[in-house]
C-alpha cells in the first residue's frame, strides 16, 4: 500500500499546523489550525468574517492546496487537542472536505464553539468523540487510535494511523508527565507496544519546540510545587493579589483555584476564554472546582465582579484572570491602565503563571504591561510555569520507545529543526533517508 | 554612642566580604571571604603559601588597611556561614586581630579546616561556637545575635549587633525558605521582633545578588521537587548516572542520596570537598545519611571506588562528584577527559543540580566541560536547582519586618546595587541620606 | 559664594533632564526635557493639551518642586541641544520662571515651534541665541559659555557656568568627532583649557549613556563610509530604495542625500518631522541640500509625491523617511502596512541609518514593522550608525582634559551610572567624597 | 556525465571543510581543513605527530571515507584560501590521493609551510600554482577555473568546474567587497557570465556563516575607516598602544602598520603566525609593506624586541600581535600575565581589530586575558572588524548572478542553514528538490 505524508502547514513556523497522511485510498487529516500572530500583526481583522484564501495569504491558515494531490479521500480530520494553533482553522477549511472531525471529547467541545462563532462559512462536518484509547477503522485496511499523552491542556492525544505497511504517529504537542496534576499520564507503555507490535513503526512525526533545550521538561507537579511556594509565601498579605496564566490550561487554574482557597482566598475567573475553557471543563467533568467558583466572560459581569470584590475587600480573592502576554485587551493589561474597577495598589502582587513566549512582539507587549501595573504599585512574580513540550530527553526517550522506521520533525521551522535533525542524527537516522526535514506544501513519499 | 560601619571587602564585586561595625569602642567584624576568581585567573598560585599582601594586591582577600582608622577594639570576628567567600581570608588575615571567630558550629567546624590547611600564618584566634538564636556580650554595652537564615549551605545566620542606638543588621547571603528540606525554616519572627524593639534597626546591610530578580527565589523543597523529576524518570535506565551539586549544598545533597536510594542506585560522594563538607555535616549530626553511603576524598580510594562501581555495573550507583562549574580539574572534568576509571557510554545521564554561575570565563570553562561529556555520549540535564540569595519580593520583605533607618546595599558591585537602589528608594529611602550606595574601603557614620 | 546643584530630572532615566545649578543668588537651568516613552505607554494621550502636573504625575517631564528650595533668582534656561529630551518640557515648565530660553540658533528654532505647538499654556519667555563659542553674564558674578560639542544633531554644544568657585561644566549629551561631516569638531581645546584656567572645574556633570561599552564611539564619518559601501553596493538595483534615520540628524541626512545623487536617485525627505528639522537646518544655513530636494510633511503632499514616485518610477527616488524604531504611526510603518500609495515590491531595499534603541517596546514595534516590511518582499540593512555618546575611552578623555574636583553622572538610572562610577574611581573620585550618584530632586551641595 | 558531489566535511560545524564533486571519471577536492577547537579541547595534544584516524576520531579533520565510494579518479585538490579550516588537514589526507594541490600562489605557498611541519606523514603531491582568472583542464571533459573572491586573506579564489552538464561553483568564504584595500575586487562580472553561459550552473555551494544576518557585509574599508578614526583619536598619547588582528588578515595588517605611521609610531609585528603570513605575503610582493617594518616570530628575538621598546620607549612603537581571542599562550594574553619584557601601564591601550568568535570557550579566554590586560590598566579598544563573509544581501546577488539550478549550504551545521534554506525557499528553490540540506559523508547525485 502507498503511503505518503502532505506536510501542509506548521514545518516553517509554529501556528496553523496541518500534516495530512495518505494511506491507499485513505486520507487522514491531523490538525488544521491557526498562526494568530499573523492576524494581529495587521490592524482591526476580524477572522470570523474573512475568507479562507484571504487568511492563507495572510499566512494565517494552512494552505491546504497540495491536497489536491493527493489521491484518495479524506477520512477523518483530526485535531490533536484544543489549542487555536490546532483546530483555529477548522472553522475556515474543514467543509471542504466530506469527513467527519474526529477528536476528544473536550477537544470536540472546543470546535464546536470554534465553528458556533464562524460567521463566512457553513462547517457542517459531523464532530464525533473519541476517547483517548479509543480506536475507529479508517477505510478497510486502517486504523486510527487515540494515545493519551500529556499537555498544557486537557485531553489531549498523539493519533496513530495503523496501516499495513506500520503506524504513523503524529507526536506533536506533549511533555512527558508521570505526574500531571490533571488527567493520566503520559500512555509510554502504548507507545512502546506500538513500537514493537506489526510492521512497527513506519513514521513519526515529531514535535520540535523545545528539542535545543537540555535535559527534561519538568513535569505540571513541579510548576504545581513552585505555585505552591509562591502563594503559601503572601498567605499574610491583606491586599490585592491578582493571578493571570493560559486559560486552556486547567491543570494549572485549578492548582490556582486550591491555592487561593488554602491561604483564604475566593478564586474568581475573569475573562470570556477563562469562562470558556474552565467552564466546558468543568461541564464535561474534567475538573471539579469548588461549587462557589465564580466564572464571569462577558464585559458587565466581570465590572460587576470586580465591584464586588472591591467593595467586599480585595484581601479576600483572587482573581484569575488573562492577559500574561501582556496582550493589549487582555483583562491584566486592562487592569494596568486602570480600565476595570479593580484598583490596583502599591504592594499588590500579580503572579504570572506562564512564560513570556519569546517573540519581540510578545516581550513588547509584556514589557509594556508589566510597566503599566508597576507604575500602579504592582509586584509582579514571573515564570512560574512549565512547558508543555518536550525537551531532549523526552525526544530521546520516544525514539525509543517507537523505533521508527522514518521521522519527520515539525512544530518549528528549520532553525527550530535543526538541534532535532542533529539529535535524531545521533541516533543513527540520516537526512535525506530516514529523517525528512521539510517546509510547507510538500509530500513524502514512504511506501511506494 | 558613636556607631559606624566600615564596608570594607564585596562591595565592588562577589566574594571578600568583609564589613566593620564599630559601636562605641567596641568593633565585630562581619565575614573574611576570599574572591576565588581572583586567584584562579593567574597559573600556578597556592594561595596557601601566599602572603595577605600579595592576595590583597590581586584582589582576592580584603584589603583591610581601613580597620587602622577605626578607634576601638576588635571584640569579635563573625563569619556567617561557611562559603569560601565568606570565611576564606581568615586563615590570611584573622591573625591581626586579638578577638575570637565566633560562628555556628557548622561554620566553625569549616574555619578550623581551612586554618589547618593554612601553610604562611599561624592562626590562633579562640573558635566559638553559638547556635542560631544564642547571644553574647560584646563589650558592657553590645550584644551579638544570631537569627536562623536559610542559604544553599546549612547552619548559616544573620548575625545581628545590638547597641544602644539600635542594631545593625548584617543581612548577607540568605534565603526566605520557610520549607527548606534541611535545617529550621528562616526565622522572620524574630526578624518582625528585632525591627519593633528598642531603638529598632539602626542600619540594614543587604545581600544584592538577585535584587533585579523578579518575585521570589523559590524554596529549596521545589528545587526538590523537580530533582525528584528528574530522578524518578530516569529510574529505568540500565547504565550511568552521575550528579553534581555544590559540594556545600548539604540538603541538596541529601536530595541526591534520598532519590538514588529511591530508584535503586547506591548513592556515593566523590571528591575532596564532597567528603569534606558531607562529611562535616554528618559528624555534626546536621544530616542523616544512610549508613552505607560512601565518600572519598582521595585521588587514590576515588579510583578505586570508580572501578569498583565499573566491576559491579554502572547501574547500581549514583556517583555524586564536583565539577558543576566545569572547573577543569574537578572530578566531572576528569571524567569528561577520560581520566577517571568510569567510562561514560553513549546515553548516560549526567545531572547537573547546580546553575552556572553568569561570567564568561566560568560559561566558557563549563561548555568544554559539557562538550567533553557529549563527546562521550553523555546527557545532560541542567540548571535543576534555586537560588539562595533573595530576590526582589524578599528585598521588600525584610525592609517590612526591620524597618531600618539606613540601608547598606552590598554582595555586589555599583551595577548590582542599582536595582536595589530603585526597590528602596520605592520604599521611601533616599541614596545619599539614608540608603548607602558605597565602595570598598568606605566609613559610613551612622551615629556621630 | 555657595554652589549646589539641583538634579531635578533624567537621573533616574533617560530623557526628561533637567537639573540647576545655583552660585550664589543665580541659578542656571540646564535642559527641560520631556521622556516620550511615559506618554506613548498610555493610549490617546495629546501632551498639547495637558497640564504640568498631570505630565510629571505621569512623569513624563520633571518634577521641577525642588527648585522652591533654591536660594535665588533664575537667570536662564539652557537646552544644550534640540533633541526632545532636552527642550520637551520648555513648553509646559518654562513659563514658571521669570527667565530667557538661552540657545544654539538651531536649538532655539527648535524651541520656538515647541512653544508654538502648546495649547496648553503660553510660554512668553524671551528666546535668546548664542553661538558655539560665545559667553554670556549671569548675574555680576558668573558667567555662562557654550563649547561646541559633536552630538547626532547639529549645533550641540556644553554649556559652562564659570563661577568665582570654579566652572561647572554640563556634558551631557556629545560624542568626541573630530571629523562629524557636518559643522565643527568638538572643541577639545576649549575644555583643556577650561580644565587648567582660573580655579578650574568645580563639577562635571556627565553623559552615563554608554558608560558601559569598551572604546571610543566612532566619528560620524565612519557611519558616512559603512552608508556609501552600502548604497554603492546596490547602485545597480532598479527598483525601490528607502532609507530611514532620525529626522534630527541632518548629517546623517545630508549623507543619505548625497550618496542618493550618487547613484543616480533623487532624494526626498517625507513625513512631519523630516520636514521640519531638515527644513529649518537649511533655512538657517546649517545645510546645503540640493536646490531640487524635495520635502514633504503634510499627509497630502506626501501621498502626491508617493504616487509620483510610483508614477515616474521608483528606481529613480530615494525616499528618506521616519519610522525607524518602528513607531506604528510613522511613515515606514504605514509603508510596511501597505498604507501608503508607494508599493513595496520583492526585492526593493529599505536602509535603517538608525539603531533600536534596546528597550523591549520598542524592539517589539521595530520587529513587527520590519515583519510588515518584509511580508511585502523588502529587504532590510539595519545598523549602519554611530551613536552620539561618548563610550568609555570619551569619559577618560574628558576627566583627563577637565580634572574636575566633583563629577556627577547623569543621562542614566543607577545601573546606567555604575559602570561610570568604576570608571572614575579607577581615576581616583571616591563615591560619597567627590562622586555623586544621585537621583532624580536631590540638591548637591558642593561649596557651603 | 553523471555529476556528483560528496559532502565530506564542514556540513556540521565550521572547520574541516571538505567537498568533492565527481563528473564523470574526474574527481575534484575542494578544501581539506581542520577544526582546531576539536583539538585544543584537548590537553596536550600535538597534531604533527598524530595519526590521521585519530584526528577523524576526534573530529578534527574530515572523515574521508565516502571518497571511497566514488567511482572516479582524484584529478586535483583544490584548497580555496589559506585559513586552517580550508587547509589544514592537507598534510594528513593529501598523501592518500595521487593527485596535485592547486591553488593561488600565496594558498600555495602557506600549504606548503603547512606540509614542512608535518611530521607523521610525507606528503608528496604535487604543488600548482595557478592566479585567479586561470583555467586548467580536469580529464578530457572538464575545467577548472579560479574566480577572484573578496575575503579577509589575500588571494582568495572560488573555484569552479565547468562540465557538460554546467558548472558547479564551490562558493565558500567569501565577502562581496567592491574596495577590498588589498587585491582586487569580487568578479562579480565572471560570476554572472558563468551563471549565462553554455549550461549554466549545475549547483553553488554556498558558505552560511553569517546567513541570517540582515543586509550587507561591510567592505574592507569601512573596517580601515573606523580603524583610522580610533588610532588618530589617540595620536597625542605618549604611553604604549599595541594592536591585535587575524596575522592571516594582511589587509588588516597593512592598514594598523600605515596608520601607525601616520600617528608617528614604528610598527613591529610580533608572533610566530604574524611573522609567517606577513612574511610570506611581503616575499610574494602581495603587498608592500615599509622598508623598516620588524617581523619577529622567534620567542628570543620577540622578547628582544620588546626589550628595545621598552628601552627606547613605548610611545614610539605599535606592537602588532597575536591573541585577539585571547588564546592562552598567544602574545597578547602572555602580556596581559606580564610573561613578555613589554610592561604594560595605566592608561596603555589594546586594539583589538577583530571580533570575538562567539563560542562560550572563546569568550571566556577573551574575558579572561581582557581582565588580566585590565588589571595591568590597559583600555581596551574592541570590534574594529567586520566579517569575511557574506550576509544576507550578498546571498540574494549570488543567486541571482548565478541561476544555479541546485544549492547546498554549507560552512555550518543544520541551524547555521536554516536561515539560508528560508532565503533560498523565497527565491524559488524547494528543500529536497533543489536545495539540498545535508550533513558531513552524504552524496548528493545531481546528474545520473
Amino acid at each position: 500500500m502507498e503511503v505518503e505524508i502532505a506536510t501542509i502547514g506548521g514545518y516553517e513556523e509554529v501556528g496553523r499546523q496541518m500534516t495530512a497522511v495518505r494511506a491507499g485510498d485513505d486520507i487522514v487529516i491531523f490538525d488544521m489550525g491557526l498562526n494568530l500572530s499573523k492576524v494581529l500583526i495587521h490592524d482591526n481583522v476580524e477572522t470570523e468574517r474573512m475568507h479562507s484564501l484571504d487568511l492563507i495569504d495572510m499566512g494565517a491558515i494552512p494552505d491546504d492546496r497540495v491536497m489536491s494531490e493527493l489521491e484518495g479521500d479524506v477520512k477523518a480530520i483530526v485535531p490533536t487537542h484544543g489549542h487555536l494553533d490546532h483546530i483555529g482553522a477548522i472553522s475556515k477549511l474543514a467543509h471542504r472536505y466530506d469527513a467527519p472531525v474526529v477528536a476528544t471529547p473536550y477537544t470536540i467541545e472546543l470546535v464546536k464553539q470554534e465553528i458556533k462563532g464562524e460567521e463566512k462559512f457553513g462547517v457542517q462536518n459531523d464532530l464525533v468523540k473519541m476517547e483517548a484509547g479509543g480506536t475507529m477503522s479508517i477505510g478497510d485496511k486502517n486504523e486510527l487510535e487515540f494515545v493519551n499523552v500529556t499537555h498544557s491542556v486537557i485531553d489531549a492525544i498523539n493519533p496513530v494511523l495503523h496501516t499495513p505497511e506500520g503506524s504513523v504517529v503524529y507526536g506533536l504537542d506533549k511533555r512527558m508527565d508521570h505526574t500531571p496534576v490533571l488527567g493520566d499520564p503520559i500512555d509510554m507503555k502504548r507507545f512502546r507496544e506500538i513500537g514493537r507490535e506489526g510492521e512497527g513503526v513506519l513514521c513519526y512525526i515529531e514535535d520540535c519546540t523545545n528539542a535545543g533545550r537540555k535535559g527534561r521538561t519538568p513535569s505540571e507537579s513541579v510548576a504545581r510545587r513552585h505555585l505552591k511556594d509562591v502563594m503559601t509565601s503572601i498567605e499574610d498579605y491583606d491586599g490585592g493579589i491578582v493571578a493571570t496564566t493560559f486559560s486552556s490550561h486547567i491543570a494549572r487554574v485549578k492548582s490556582l483555584v486550591e491555592f487561593a482557597d488554602e491561604i483564604g482566598r475566593q478564586p474568581v475567573l475573569l475573562g470570556r476564554s477563562m469562562e470558556k475553557y474552565s467552564g466546558t471543563a468543568e461541564r464535561l467533568d474534567f475538573v471539579d472546582f469548588p461549587d462557589d467558583l465564580g466564572m464571569y466572560g462577558h464585559r458587565k459581569s466581570v465590572d460587576r465582579t470586580f465591584k464586588r470584590i472591591m467593595n467586599d475587600g480585595k484581601e479576600n480573592f483572587l482573581p484569575i484572570v488573562t492577559g500574561h502576554q501582556g496582550e493589549p485587551r487582555a483583562m491584566l493589561t486592562r487592569m494596568g491602565r486602570g480600565e476595570t474597577p479593580y484598583e490596583l495598589e502599591d504592594g499588590d502582587k500579580v503572579l504570572f503563571s506562564a512564560r513570556v513566549i519569546p517573540e519581540p512582539s510578545n516581550e513588547g507587549q509584556r514589557y509594556q504591561s508589566e510597566q503599566l501595573l508597576k507604575m500602579q504599585g504592582a509586584r509582579l512574580y514571573d515564570d512560574i510555569h512549565v512547558s508543555g513540550h518536550l525537551r531532549e530527553e523526552g525526544h530521546y526517550q520516544m525514539l525509543q520507545a517507537l523505533q521508527p522506521q522514518n521521522v519527520i520533525p515539525g512544530h518549528q521551522s528549520m532553525s527550530g529543526f535543526a538541534p532535532y535533525v542533529s539529535l535524531a542524527e545521533s541516533q543513527g537516522y540520516k537526512l535525506g533517508r530516514d529523517l525528512h526535514a521539510t517546509s510547507n506544501g510538500n509530500r513524502i513519499t514512504l511506501v511506494e
